[in-house]
């Protein structure tokens, strides 16, 4: 089994777990979950996004997140942003690295950013043509399977990679955004789009709708992508399936890698610690680990029980 | 990804699940899920188990269980049994397919059943020696991990199938009946056993405890065990972890293996509806499938949301 020895997990719980919630989640909570997640030695934390606050009100305090954070000097602290405008309001405040979405169906991006995916690819170009010194990412949803439109073919995931990496971009994200996606799937897509771009750095982006995203994230490490998107406490979700999970839960990942023998950097019981903290302040959570404790434990005694193969 | 093109899915959910409920299952409900169960085109089901009734109470009604399904012509219908007694119950009864449990770990061993493995292994030759017309498996319990004492070492696990095999057992399931195997793991055990053993017929047996289900089974596919074990609804469960998830559910295994091109055999419509009226009789279930529907399913028209990328 063909597997990296180290895999770099980024870290979205306050944004795309944060945003997905009804109820107002107040800064100060914002501020001290992230500080938590900082003390975990994330190398990457996508922690807030740069959007409308009608689209999403749970965004609309960023600047004042990210003004009162505290800082981890080995962690970069990144943004989504959806436009241009976003591009801007996260240059303005500092952030050097950011996020641009964009959906690999029209129907979706429609949906999400009220244009074709061809007019959100003149946005990244609007973006570049700002010469800002800021690293931009593109990730691309609903790459593995669209709620209405169904499995996009490869060919239209290799168009939207062909035309960033000729517009300069060299991180691409390929999300599965409703986790439909299948570990063969994964894999394959994957394979060929590191054969075509291998001087890309391909990161994925995995949802839990359908339990699969562990299964997932091993097939696409099998598959050379080692840059993952994960959640504390599972947040996120999906917006047709609203009892569904949402992304791939950090501390659920990081134990498997770890006892994989694959080198995550973080330090699981401040993860645990955050992940308990996150349930407490949105009130839910979709944690492996939060609900059945480490996978390293040992009973002590315990219980005598029959014929439980 | 070398994956096989067919997976024989063994359905345990009435066995496996129904003895973890506290509350007594009336017959007819089990009977009921049976025969839904049976309609769905599993090779094998292991529907019941030859159990003393104070150890597993909802497994003392399984002779009229038996005697009251309606067969399919195309399952295998087999029990779990836990000693000689359990075996001439079953053999009594017209079963002549069972499945004998012992544990990896003498502690896990004297927990579940009073014995250290060595007398376990000792109550296979007494059933072997019985001479019946019975096709005899081996499940190894907490063969990659035990609450009392963690990972058992692969010398152990290889002694117990050396043991096994010169008995002249030829089908041995691997169980990981906490949910504490990692895909490495399970991946290296199997490949090492095959190799140990190519004339033995392996069988997996995932639990979901730790989220982790599905990437072992697609690990362990890639080791060449295409035998899995599930459960119905995700029923089962880990009584050192009251809340963590039960076996890997059937229905989400079948569906994503569907979606990679391997061919189950399982009518998946059928068998929602089994895990549905599942759901209804346990009062409750663990199943991405129930909380999220089909892989497959297209939203018409769909709400607008934002950059849920």
């Amino acid at each position: 089994m063909q597997l990296p020895q180290r895999v770099l997990l980024k870290e979205v719980g306050t944004r795309d777990g944060f945003q997905m919630e009804k109820q107002w989640i107040p800064t100060k909570h914002k501020i001290e979950i992230c500080n938590l997640l900082s003390d975990c030695g994330f190398q990457e934390m996508q922690f807030i996004a740069f959007v409308h606050p009608k689209a999403v009100p749970n965004m609309a305090d960023a600047e004042e997140v990210l003004q009162n954070i505290r800082r981890n000097p080995h962690t970069n602290y990144s943004a989504l942003i959806p436009n241009r405008k976003g591009f801007e309001r996260a240059y303005a405040n500092g952030i050097r690295q950011v996020e641009m979405t964009m959906s690999a169906t029209d129907s979706h991006n429609i949906s999400n950013l009220n244009c074709t995916t061809q007019q959100s690819l003149k946005r990244v170009e609007e973006c570049l043509a700002l010469g800002l010194d800021m690293k931009l990412a593109v990730g691309i949803a609903v790459a593995f399977g669209c709620p209405f439109e169904g499995r996009p073919p490869f060919e239209r995931i290799k168009w939207i990679v062909d035309s960033l990496v000729g517009m300069g971009i060299r991180e691409i994200g390929l999300a599965d955004t409703s986790g439909v996606g299948d570990p063969r799937q994964v894999y394959e897509y994957a394979c060929r789009l590191r054969e075509a771009y291998p001087e890309v750095h391909y990161y994925f982006h995995p949802h839990n709708t359908h339990g699969t995203a562990i299964a997932n994230v091993i097939a696409i490490l099998q598959a050379g992508i080692t840059t993952i998107d994960t959640s504390v406490a599972g947040l996120g979700g999906c917006p047709y399936a609203p009892g569904a999970s949402g992304n791939v839960a950090t501390e659920d990942l990081v134990q498997v890698l770890e006892a994989m023998g694959i080198d995550t950097g973080i330090d699981i019981d401040k993860l645990i610690a955050a992940a308990n903290r996150t349930e407490e302040v949105v009130g839910h959570s979709d944690s492996a680990t939060l609900r059945a404790g480490k996978l390293d434990q040992i009973v002590e005694g315990g219980p005598h029980y029959q014929c439980n193969l």
